[in-house]
């Protein structure tokens, strides 16, 4: 893992395992287990974000888990988007989770912005973080250090992530380990809410994955993390590409000059890579993709890849195109998880408002005759 | 008006000013006239509250405005406060509107936490307002400047306040001078998002008093504002005091050695804050109240400044007393209120939605048989 942890990130990580290992040992085993995670509705979607994110959350789901997923169409706001694109990547977003296989009655899913608690929770929780705690985090400084003008939003970001889990007393978050900080900042508003207020949250912890679906690395630079934002599409392998694209990708993919096959993810990169995607498209150890390398030059194993990566993304791509054109049977489904949502997130948002002594949220309601009962006090 | 204005404040006013000259030739004069403001519910309420917000609200229903009040309990949570004093405060907010005159049916009256899209669309400005304009602003930088660990909610106060006004499309903002600079807050960001996404909002333009009711000053140390959080108790005139202790607040107000009356805000702070009090209470001008001070010295004029407040306060503070003993009559004037501002805010917001590429908010709807739907795809 250390070839893709800057050493900031590394220390972060080593505080949440710390502070999570600590609250183990709290009260958090009384709150029914629930995962919550979302999805930002921003560039095409690729295999980093199908194995390390889409799968899992339908593994998830297929353990009899609680499973939460929201399309986090809020925080595509710290960047730049069209509305036009911000709309149809969302619907492409919820889209790709059905296409992998998340059931919306089994699991939740929803669009962020639909349920108004998040922002709402997020402003109390903005009231409790210290500037000072949230301007030193890794990924703010980094990101705020290409910038000109640095959105506050940007700043705010894990706020509203810690809001986004919170507002559903999620206990798990299924997420890689360079987001790990982030849950250290909810880990934090937790405490500090609990200490001002009373308790109203577990603690959310951290679900790394154990098979290194975070870990899938650029196919043109393995130094980087496959990522939506790299200039060259020919770093990422998209869900939406065609078998003969994902074959010619994976032959372009950089590896090194030694053509052996090994699975050394620090020393040999590039060719660990493939390994990796091997084993995730087909439920594999290392070990075993190893064994089916035997003999063969890296040339002649990234032909077995991409066999692997076509079969395996093939019947996902299919579904993905099929529900992509059915909109308004994709907007059905958001709004029957929004409405599922918006009840879990009421019932969390009462103990808030009620601790924190805002006035109970009562429905709209015209009351007749006020001018004429307010005189006759 | 140099007096309570320090030199950063008088330079954002400045600019304020000048935008809002500019803005005037734009096609702000499209949107209808609408006010909105808000009031805090921290500490209890003095005569600078009522003069300068209460009153003022009151005046402007009674010229005919479109007049929003709302009870700004989010807002309180960017300093500390305990959720059962919260939640008293608030009632004893709206009761002291009422109090003041205003008309549930003819104003709208709620309380802020009660509309979501305060939060929502507040997100959404955060992601359009740079870090670097928030935190140089002088308000921002004077009480970051008391505090030890600053919350990120300090920070993002003006942007909650643009929020306040924008999602009701409040064209005038009644502020005292030295909230001016907030406003410049909101101008920016109605600039940012019509160009970024399109025209949503009219720029709101301050409504700065003319009779001095934004510069009543502390009795005990007329250098400063009369201050709801001055830890001195003398220092101002509680809406819930009783005749005898305005008197003796009054008697005990700090002037000079000169027993003269005369007004002369910059010279004499103190004296001509009790010609102040006496316009505001008798709706007088300064000369006139020079005029009923002719041959009195500063002691005997305190004892006509402390009639004419009685006279005042009087029927508002026993108005005050009957409704705050019917918290449920007063909920159901805020839900009242509540029910009408959500109406404004939604349609405001739906506009924003369609702007930026936000799904429409659709009512909930739980659908049946989508598994069913979704495997005939």
């Amino acid at each position: 893992m250390s070839d893709q942890l800057s050493a900031d990130h590394r220390a972060e990580l080593l505080k949440v395992r710390n502070f999570t290992c600590k609250s183990e040992t709290e009260a958090d085993a009384a709150w029914p287990r629930r995962v919550v995670t979302g999805l930002q509705p921003t560039g095409e979607l690729h295999l980093g974000n199908y194995f390390g994110a889409l799968r899992r959350c339908v593994q998830l789901q297929e353990q009899g888990e609680d499973v939460m997923v929201f399309i986090a169409d809020l925080h595509s706001f710290t960047g730049r988007q069209e509305a036009g694109e911000r709309q149809s990547r969302t619907l492409q977003a919820a889209a790709a989770v059905l296409a992998a296989g998340l059931q919306p009655e089994r699991a939740v899913l929803f669009v962020q912005s639909a349920v108004a608690r998040h922002a709402e929770l997020c402003w109390l929780l903005a009231c409790l973080a210290t500037h000072a705690r949230l301007a030193h985090l890794p990924q703010y400084k980094e990101k705020a250090a290409t910038m000109k003008e640095v959105p506050v939003g940007l700043l705010l970001y894990p706020v509203l992530q810690a809001a986004d889990i919170l507002v559903y007393r999620g206990t798990h978050v299924p997420v890689g380990a360079d987001q790990a900080q982030h849950l250290q900042v909810a880990a934090q508003l937790v405490r500090t809410f609990h200490h001002r207020y009373g308790r109203a949250f577990p603690t959310p912890r951290a679900l790394l994955p154990d098979d290194g679906s975070d870990r899938i690395r650029s196919l043109r630079d393995p130094s980087k993390k496959m990522s939506k934002s790299d200039p060259d599409p020919k770093s990422r392998i998209l869900l939406t590409d065609s078998d003969d694209v994902i074959r010619l990708k994976i032959r372009k993919a950089v590896t090194d000059c030694n053509p052996q096959v090994t699975f050394d993810p620090e020393g040999r990169a590039g060719v660990s890579n493939l390994v990796r995607l091997h084993c995730l498209a087909r439920g594999l150890v290392p070990e075993e993709a190893l064994c089916e390398a035997e003999g063969l030059t890296s040339a002649q194993y990234k032909e077995v890849v991409a066999r692997a990566l076509c079969e395996c993304v093939a019947p996902v791509r299919a579904r993905l195109c099929e529900l992509a054109a059915r909109p308004r049977l994709l907007h059905e489904v958001l709004r029957h998880g929004a409405a599922r949502a918006r009840r879990r997130a009421d019932e969390v948002y009462e103990r808030v408002a009620e601790l924190t002594g805002l006035p109970p949220r009562l429905a709209p309601h015209l009351a007749p005759h006020l001018h004429a009962r307010l005189s006759r006090t």
